[in-house]
């Protein structure tokens, strides 16, 4: 798909996804994007861990049950290694919104949809509960998950402000 | 561009840039690609100023000289409105990150190059100095200036771990 024109068709999924596999081919493409992403002093920090079907994402799910990942075939999780900017500028956040930015698109170039979720994670006891599931080190960070799929139907869209304003030339 | 093709040859510019203005349209274009970034909880609190030509840009460059600024003949400052996430979360960074990819992506689809560039407004000094500049409200922060440009040559590049240090199925 043509570069602007993913840019166009990417949204926030908030509605379900049908009951059909996406194939590891297109997971690892998705992946690949986010790693490409820009990151910080290169740091790298961003890992993935990529759930499959049903069986795998159900036990991610029962630690917050929320929409997307109760019928998503294929999960995302984005996570940051909390050790690898040892001084005073830490540019984690920055990292994994990157990443996270090109997977969605990426999702978008290959015909599927997605969401952006982070909430369910941000209570101590769902961050630790989903670190151990995933076998991520205690010095990482669970950022979002992604649920990822064939939407169900052509899901919503909020509006967005007009071009001028939120941008000025020269000054605001 | 096709969408993948611009993913694998966006890079962080860090040389000079050639003295060629760039059309209008297309800063519009990569504007516009920003602004249609994820936002948390649809704020669009990220807000664009579009510097052109060296009489817009020198000024900004005086506050603290750096590579890309000093040749860059367009230049796009992406602020957030820090008044935007009046509750407990924010996804300031969050959000100015995910427009700026998009943005980076856009300019390489159009065949220019770009660097993200934060640290020389880290200092309260600068930052004051910068936004006053741009006639942006004192609650705004001023979070990356974008050099945009015809290159001035290939660019390096900086080596990626490999795939599968950073991506796991089912388990890190």
């Amino acid at each position: 798909m043509e570069f602007f024109e993913a840019v166009e068709k990417r949204y926030s999924h908030k509605e379900g996804f049908l009951p059909k596999p996406i194939p590891k081919e297109d997971l690892d493409l998705i992946a690949k994007a986010g790693l490409a992403a820009p990151s910080g002093s290169n740091s790298q920090c961003v890992k993935l861990v990529i759930l499959q079907g049903r069986e795998e994402i159900q036990p991610l799910c029962d630690i917050r049950p929320t929409f997307g990942l109760e019928t998503a075939h294929a999960v995302i999780a984005v996570l940051t290694d909390g050790n690898a900017y040892p001084g005073d500028l830490n540019f984690e956040i920055e990292d994994y919104s990157a990443a996270t930015t090109q997977m969605l698109l990426a999702v978008t170039a290959l015909g599927y949809s997605a969401l952006w979720l982070d909430s369910p994670y941000f209570g101590e006891k769902e961050q630790k509960a989903a670190l151990k599931l995933l076998n991520a080190p205690a010095n990482h960070h669970l950022r979002v998950v992604l649920p990822i799929g064939h939407p169900d139907g052509p899901g919503s869209r909020r509006p967005k402000l007009p071009f001028n304003q939120r941008v000025s030339y020269h000054q605001m």
